[in-house]
């Protein structure tokens, strides 16, 4: 097996544990690896040669390795993943009691690139790098053994496989249905997984809805990017008196009113851009009790930095107008380059600027199916705040 | 009603949402206020004399002075604080379906140097700041208004009380029984109010147990810090297979055991010092499936954070080898002065020089009876990770 060398001291990230290893921290000059073809399987060593672990390398990438464990002896085979799956299986098993979660959250769950999403026997995998490419038929070879799966959907067309230069493309294995079932704590819903957003349902927001009950009683509730209805749904069973919903997508909507009626609620859908319906809203005087606020990621890259931070104080701002008193906000940011503190911060300034008094009164990051990896800052994206603005 | 003027610019901070004034902020010349009696009712006003709010100062204390209200013309009465105390129980009522909670959370409920923990109908007050104490009058009253009580105990007796320059006292006011019932989400508990630690209960813990439940089942479980048996007795309600508790103190010790028998749990309980059980235990072999470490505050002071820190690390670095594979570590962290990323390096660390693979599932805070301010950081002291270790 190949070994690639990391220059002097570039291995300190990896003995901290990290899992990533930047192009620029490899030693070219010693082991030159721009012949290595894209998701080669290799050994990462420091620049004394001793081995920090197996990973896989893609000359191609800036961010151009990972590695998959520190054991310098592993054999990464079917029984490795097999190990690893069964490992993120036990965990899910405990946290919940239907077999609906993110099975494999990547480098969290000691997977680099491979993300799984389980709709019971279903299962949604995305691969992200080359070298889970490269890997793919142990993974599903691994998936079989572990889960025996009715069907996989490979949806490996994300945005970041541009980066390793792999190409886009779905793949059906086995029985894929275009809609999927969903339990979450309890309340059944309908998931578009071929036509849908990412996997198909936002698994990362089951702690967050859950967390909402108490203030979802008996309230006028507003959901701006419902998607399919998960909030507002939630909000229906725990007790709320009028949901309304805001999306773009009218396949979202249409699916929301599917969701609503499987729970015997009545949901009110506007289709529009969530400023342009929260502002008319607020010019017809509604008033509501709790507004979810849970936009897809505003800021994707760095760069976007400066108008993501503004379009999220816009929604924050216009959700705060239409907030009864002693109303509460749900405020969500899945974009990693948005951390907590900013996000309070715009809170903040926007309750003071609208002459509310602002209460945090949870503050929630993704569902446990989603672990975060210590040494990964990458791996904590999703911030929930639950605010009370008197 | 005197007007206290703040130096140029020292009036940012309190336009930006803060509540509190350092004496080095105040313009002494413009506004002497050495003569001014501990805890006295003012006005703060900017450079300008435009006024920022009501509150209240005391001379002799480095943080100085408190903004009650942002209105320049509001009177505080015991309707004022009537008004404060019904916003606060509004939430605590939608909340918890039992009057047991934090009813009153200092700066972040508009009532700065006053705490109510509520237990049905006794309440533990804490007055930590002058002002407060020369409003007692009003409080007591506005008390009496709202919630009827059969009994108020004043526990002021805190150290930060010493800042203020304030006495030492506890006082009893209509019937105060030695120990009182909780019901926390379904499980009741006794707590002894009187002798027992801070107000009795650890009402700021309620959602971070609540969070427990799908690692406790069927699970080994170890308490360190323990008291009466908050986690411990709720470990069992979840379906814990052993408990172990362990505490210095023999009082918390025998009410653990009390709570424990009341909800037909068994515990083992061991009293000693949190290091040295642990060591003891590891060199019986022992293993657990779930591991709570919940210390007091071991950073009082910034100038403890090197100490406190290392007790934290050293106390986790046991913990963390008394655990099963794949067991769950509860580690947390209520001194202020450890931010929740430090907790997350020493666990992270104490992992990895333990040769073990860190996941945190779930990161919390205090429960949402004590919000958090978000212009206060000081207000948000509590940090609880679910972590697992494969």
């Amino acid at each position: 097996m190949l070994t690639v060398k990391l220059k002097k001291n570039e291995d300190r990230r990896l003995r901290a544990g990290h899992l990533w290893i930047y192009s620029n921290e490899i030693d070219t000059e010693a082991t030159p690896i721009k012949a290595v073809a894209a998701g080669t399987l290799c050994r990462f060593s420091d620049t004394r040669g001793k081995i920090l672990g197996v990973g896989y390398i893609n000359p191609t990438a800036l961010l151009c390795g990972r590695l998959l464990t520190g054991k310098a002896d592993a054999t990464i085979d079917t029984n490795w993943f097999q190990r690893r799956l069964v490992s993120a299986l036990d965990l899910r098993k405990r946290l919940y009691p239907t077999p609906h979660y993110r099975l494999v959250f990547g480098d969290s769950d000691g997977l680099p690139g491979l993300v799984v999403d389980r709709y019971d026997d279903v299962l949604v995998v995305q691969m992200t790098t080359a070298g889970m490419e490269q890997l793919k038929p142990l993974v599903l070879e691994a998936l079989q053994r572990v889960l025996k799966p009715r069907g996989i959907l490979l949806r490996n067309d994300t945005a970041s496989r541009e980066l390793e230069g792999l190409s886009m493309y779905e793949e059906v294995i086995g029985d894929v249905p275009e809609v999927v079932d969903v339990i979450e704590s309890g309340v059944s819903f309908k998931a578009p997984i071929r036509g849908g957003q990412k996997t198909g349902w936002f698994y990362d927001q089951h702690a967050n809805r859950d967390r909402m009950a108490p203030y979802a009683r008996d309230a006028r509730v507003l959901d701006v990017f419902s998607y399919v209805g998960g909030w507002a749904v939630r909000a229906a069973r725990f007790g709320a008196t009028s949901i309304a919903c805001v999306d773009s997508s009218k396949l979202a909507l249409d699916s929301a009113l599917v969701n609503a009626e499987i729970n015997g609620a009545a949901l009110d859908v506007h289709q529009g851009e969530a400023l342009d319906v929260l502002k008319r809203l607020r010019g017809e005087g509604r008033l509501y009790d709790l507004v979810i606020v849970d936009p897809p990621a505003l800021i994707k890259r760095k760069r976007d930095t400066d108008a993501g931070t503004e379009h999220y104080a816009a929604l924050n701002r216009q959700a705060i107008q239409l907030l009864a008193p002693n109303g509460i906000l749900i405020a969500c940011s899945c974009s990693f380059h948005m951390d907590a503190s900013e996000l309070q911060r715009i809170l903040l300034r926007e309750s003071r600027a609208a002459g509310r008094r602002l209460q945090i009164l949870e503050q929630g990051g993704q569902s446990p199916d989603h672990p975060v990896h210590p040494a990964i800052p990458e791996t904590r994206y999703l911030k929930s705040f639950v605010c009370r603005l008197s």
